[in-house]
């Protein structure tokens, strides 16, 4: 271990055991050494080990298991490449599931309701339903290697959901939601994602099994047909620690120049 | 305020701080009422009012100053529009800026350094900068209202900085260093960004004077010349409660559909 005289030395031990995780030699979620045993090995005190590892949970990299220990977390971070994981669709895998599979994870998604429902206002707002108008929503957890990876809740307005019976199944067929909107004729052709991060409210911390102070991305990612008219509203709750999101474009003050 | 009885109370406090920050009863900026005051009037005890602050700290709507009370957040959420950020710069405006500025709020850049250096390794991959190649590098901090709103650390290869004294100053004339990468031959044509979020660490928390538990945005943003070569990557650490990150684009699987 290098040691660098500019850092406190709790942080030097946290990078210490960071390294291990990173190269294998703690195993990903089995349990981590005692902190007595990881004093002893690296010549330090116990309450600068401990120090590391609350620095450790707020990252994420280990997770405490009240009255079982300490273990390293299972999954390393998920690459969401926004553009690429709607466009799998055609492929036949859904976009929930894409990055999942991709890794050789085992993929999971648990619903928790579909239905017809009366948005949140800001929902709502986002559909330009006025009044009172419904909206189906289909609310799911997503695993990997049953580990809770996100939250998703999707809002179609009910006016176009409203008799394709497929949408109202779990499996919403081929292509999933969007192929059928597409048969709908409000096939999805642009969409926006406007991305916050903010901590974890109580029920998020049970379904997704993080502590508090773990802080989740919320992403707002709206659909929009050929006619501009917004179809689909997904909000997406999912343990910053356990995703990197990827954008792309092309520069629009150069158009034409890569064409 | 209306109360739900499914809720802790001091959540329901937090709730009711938080709407009336939003409805400006007290203003951006201001000092709070004491913890006994607002204790009195809510009817409840202060050991609730102090939970639903510690609440409010950890969304970053209230800071903390130490011996000076607690404070209103003085910074609404800025909306970070990625594909207009960078395409607002042929309008004479820098993307640093861009969205401070169309807020009415007074933006300000402090540089820190910009010279040659020794890329970290992470960043010398990403520019695919072999061997030991240097970077010019511009490092600055950017404030809204004299209040920091993002860490920005640019890299720019050597071999293509090289020369062009502009790159050297803390203004590179107008429309920033992109366009001076034009000039040189590598117009940045595309853009990636990958987006992360952490806790802060220790030097980050003081230069954006927020707490350790306050996560940020990292977004390492690459820009890609016609040749597709990496030509410059910033590193962005930005406060999550600051801002709102947008991102949008047409479907792939569907070109043709809208042009």
């Amino acid at each position: 271990m290098v040691i660098e005289p500019s850092k406190p030395q709790y942080i030097q031990i946290a990078d210490e055991l960071r390294a291990r995780i990173d190269q294998r030699v703690y195993q990903a979620g089995t349990s981590l050494p005692s902190e007595q045993r990881l004093a002893d090995e690296l010549g330090v005190s116990r309450v600068t080990v401990n120090k590391a590892l609350t620095l450790l949970r707020a990252s994420g990299d280990v997770k405490v298991r009240r009255g079982a220990g300490t273990y390293v977390r299972s999954l390393s971070r998920i690459l969401r490449d926004a553009k690429r994981r709607y466009a799998a669709r055609d492929h036949g895998t859904g976009a929930g599931e894409v990055e999942v599979t991709g890794l050789n994870l085992q993929s999971r998604t648990d619903y928790r309701e579909i239905g017809r429902v009366h948005p949140p206002t800001a929902a709502a707002k986002v559909l330009r339903l006025e009044g009172d108008k419904d909206a189906l929503v289909r609310r799911r957890v997503l695993y990997a290697n049953n580990e809770p990876t996100q939250i998703a809740d999707s809002y179609i307005p009910w006016d176009i959901a409203d008799g394709c019976d497929a949408l109202l199944r779990a499996d919403a067929g081929k292509g999933g939601s969007y192929s059928r909107l597409a048969e709908l004729g409000h096939g999805p052709v642009r969409f926006t994602e406007d991305v916050n991060v903010r901590v974890p409210d109580d029920a998020e911390q049970r379904l997704l099994d993080i502590e508090a102070t773990l802080p989740v991305f919320e992403i707002w990612h709206v659909a929009y047909d050929a006619e501009d008219r917004p179809v689909e509203l997904c909000i997406h709750v999912m343990p910053g620690h356990l995703w990197t999101l990827r954008y792309d474009w092309d520069d629009e003050t150069r158009s034409g120049a890569r064409h």
